[in-house]
């Protein structure tokens, strides 16, 4: 009365490489007009979202994203009050932000609303009800437009689209013009945050030119990256500081960890450690990279 | 905005083989008390059902498995009145029988309630409205129990029954002691017919054992087959008759077909000529199978 | 010490569908100026050549595909003396050939001399030392070159090159044009036979388009096909008649092989009967058919 | 004439999660009398080792690998001159070995005479010539007979060996009686490190219970790791000291690479610290552990 396992997501890293997953049951299987949704309970996993065909988090190890995304950029601004959100549509983005006292608004933009709708039926263990939080304030748009029509400051700005599709909306949220855009929205002492892409040795050249490209704007840009298990790789963010600041050390993060009173998973100070000490072949790529990602230059034109 | 696709079901039919299917969405999966369940809407293939990680027929060409399993047995029969269907959950074995005139009562045994529930909500195109005759009476029971504890004769028996999982209860409906009891069961000039697995050359023992097993209740019974494009194989039949006579040929078959004002998509005289002309490879397999699987002896001890 | 097998061949057959062969080992991969070609053992299908990704013939049935390509036009032929083989370039096609008394001369044309000599070295259970036999010629060219360049008649022309790759020289191979040009290069009582691509429903308006244009040259062509294991798939062949004649029947052929001696695993009257009859729903398919593939108009424009 | 990819390493790495590799050529393919070895060349990662089933070290990234496996015992050791080598057949592990000025003789211990002569013909840019270097004695038998027969002690022990498949002979090489035994065989002052299995969470249990069994013999054990781009997931090593000491600082490993000279690709200073933090929830995990890995009670019981 058993089976082998027949249903599988396979999701290509390239057109030579590949991870599969098994699939208890899917979901939900959507169109969008701006991408293709799926949310599945896989065997090892537990529930995943994937967009594009690529995963985006699991039930699983979602807090290890999320507070690797989250939490030194938000530990490193001395009173984060103002938070913006661009993209995250899971939610759990949000909820580790409220996790922080002292915030007061948090401002999240994401382009696609049934997205975001779909994560609120279907992630309660991602967001955990950080949707109806009153000092959440959510905007149905392109995050440019967003930031082009608002002049408002905020203290922590958090990016959290994908950068790999091609011809997707996300691709103009990586050029130097917006970043310079995100930079002119950070109030003094400021912290911006973004996901940034496959750490792997054959795709971590994808990294490299963003962090060049940050660097344009925020000179004080560092990389750092935790392996994800169900994204089978290491991946990368970029934190970049406003005001001129070496990157965040071991005693740093635990004594403001200890400071606000947080109770984290994944992050402490040596945790930080080993995301912020780059091994030396990867470092040496990055001293290498020359390239700037342009708005008439596109990531995917690499 | 377009992604590669990434949602496959795949199909092993044995450790070394299987066969890959795009998937578009998939709409049930199921465990029920005696099977795993899927109905999933292929890019090729249209709708599947898959029952333990088999599929057990699509959109795109159920009507060449379901007029390859009934037709033969129903024009073999000079006046089918009463037909035993042992299986055949998706609705469209009755949907085909409920095609020849004269037929005033049809009875379906199925394990399986739930599955029936789900074919007859997701799977419309099958049974077209078949289930909701006033002539067919559904019986939710092992199809053994039932033929032990009633008397009843039919003209017709069907038996769409799965032949290959391990631990079945499916499995005693493939003995010889089950196929005595269906003989008696028969009234006189009944037609009895079963699904009787892969007639591929790697597989087509098993089918070869059924044969020779049927054929010590029914000395006058006749493989036949047909390629089923969303099996990737050919597909056995067994077409046994109480009384003794021939295989059908091609104008008996144009001619009932005409009797009956049948307007089919893929029996006809050529079509059946085809089906129960076998190659030489396979008669020689046939004529030197000895096994005869008995309830002591089940066919997954081969 | 043992493990789960990981090396597998998959055969895409569409974007959406696939099959997988689990190998043992592979023993040849090879990139020659036409073509890309693998040699490897699989678990279940024994060696198999493979050619441009796809499955050509495999040790465990390749006496299905090339008894179901030669012998039926090679036993219409009265007299087969002299014969043009196409393709072939297993060899395999050729010993057949050579199986029929009073054949005198074989002329084979294949473009690839490197995949020949792979094939002989390394599938040895095809051709049994056909290439060693003095009434052979090989000619490593364009086969239309040839026939341009040749005004020597035969009277068997077997063609077996495939149909599918995009920018294959042997598209030109599937012209109304061409079949005009074999047409005169066969003498009178000629037959000619072409492999004729997949039957699969899905697949199967390839050959139609192909049976459509070789009628245009030879009035008198019959589709016919067989189920190939290894193919996951039924393969059609076409058979034309220079002179006016019916396709063959049950009688014809058992007779032929019993006058010519053959002693055949197989192919037999039954067998023929079974290949010749049409399943109802492809007779329309072909009916229907009016597309005339031509040299401006090659089949991958379909 | 080009055609989608078709050739597949599929690495499953549990019942339900897989990692896919595209191939170009498969070079080896052989069964042992211990395991089977493939040696194949893929698209992305170059040419890789395989043994049953489970990727070795790829061309690509065994830099990363090795470096990490050999540099940290070597480097903490004060003056590293006789170093056994357990299993490490592709040669890499000696290669690295030697960079290390003042050793005086490497001893490796290789159950498999098979697979060391297939690494040394097929995977020359592994072992650079290593082989060849007249201080290397190889013995080939098992690794528990050699430490138990013989009574010489080495500076560095480093074991190579994989921890994962059923019924390997490779089990007994992680067990509290083993690791005693290794004990007994280093020098005062003296260093092993092992490679210690999959530190992604769903499977970093076994690399938990195998240092918690480690711990009983040497106290002073430290895990490490690594992402490893060919494997699809980080990987563990435990550094174990004989004499009682913290495990190694950035600074210090800075100093002792410049002190010997050494030119390395992947390891200094920052890559240590990175290696050497763990994260926090793996930490938890970590402490948690109470299992001891016995004679009696193989690591595949768990």
């Amino acid at each position: 009365m058993s089976a082998r396992l027949h249903k599988w997501f396979i999701e290509e890293t390239s057109v030579d490489t590949a991870h599969m997953f098994g699939v208890k049951e899917y979901i939900v299987s959507a169109k969008t007009p701006f991408q293709e949704v799926e949310i599945a309970d896989t065997e090892t996993f537990g529930r995943i979202l994937v967009l594009d065909g690529k995963i985006q988090s699991s039930e699983y190890d979602e807090y290890v994203y999320h507070e690797a995304l989250v939490h030194p950029a938000m530990l490193c601004c001395a009173k984060p009050r103002r938070v913006l959100v661009i993209g995250g549509g899971e939610g759990a983005t949000v909820r580790e932000i409220f996790l922080h006292p002292g915030v007061e608004e948090v401002v999240m933009v994401d382009l696609d609303r049934e997205v975001v709708t779909l994560c609120r039926e279907h992630l309660p263990s991602w967001h955990r009800g950080a949707f109806d939080d009153k000092r959440l304030t959510l905007h149905y748009m392109d995050a440019r437009d967003f930031l082009v029509d608002n002049e408002e400051q905020f203290d922590v700005i958090i990016s959290d689209v994908p950068e790999t599709v091609e011809a997707s909306p996300a691709l103009k949220l990586f050029t130097c013009q917006y970043f310079e855009l995100v930079r002119n929205r950070l109030s003094d002492g400021g912290v911006f945050v973004l996901q940034a892409g496959d750490f792997g040795l054959p795709f971590v050249g994808t990294h490299c030119a963003i962090l060049n490209t940050v660097r344009q704007a925020f000179p004080d840009s560092y990389s750092y990256r935790t392996f994800i298990s169900s994204f089978n790789t290491e991946w990368a963010f970029i934190i970049s500081f406003k005001e001129s600041r070496d990157k965040p050390d071991s005693a740093e993060i635990d004594l403001k960890v200890r400071e606000r009173g947080l109770s984290l998973r994944f992050l402490d100070g040596e945790t930080a450690a080993s995301m912020f000490s780059l091994p030396l072949n990867i470092r040496k790529l990055i001293e290498k990279e020359k390239r700037i990602i342009d708005d008439q230059n596109l990531l995917t034109s690499y």
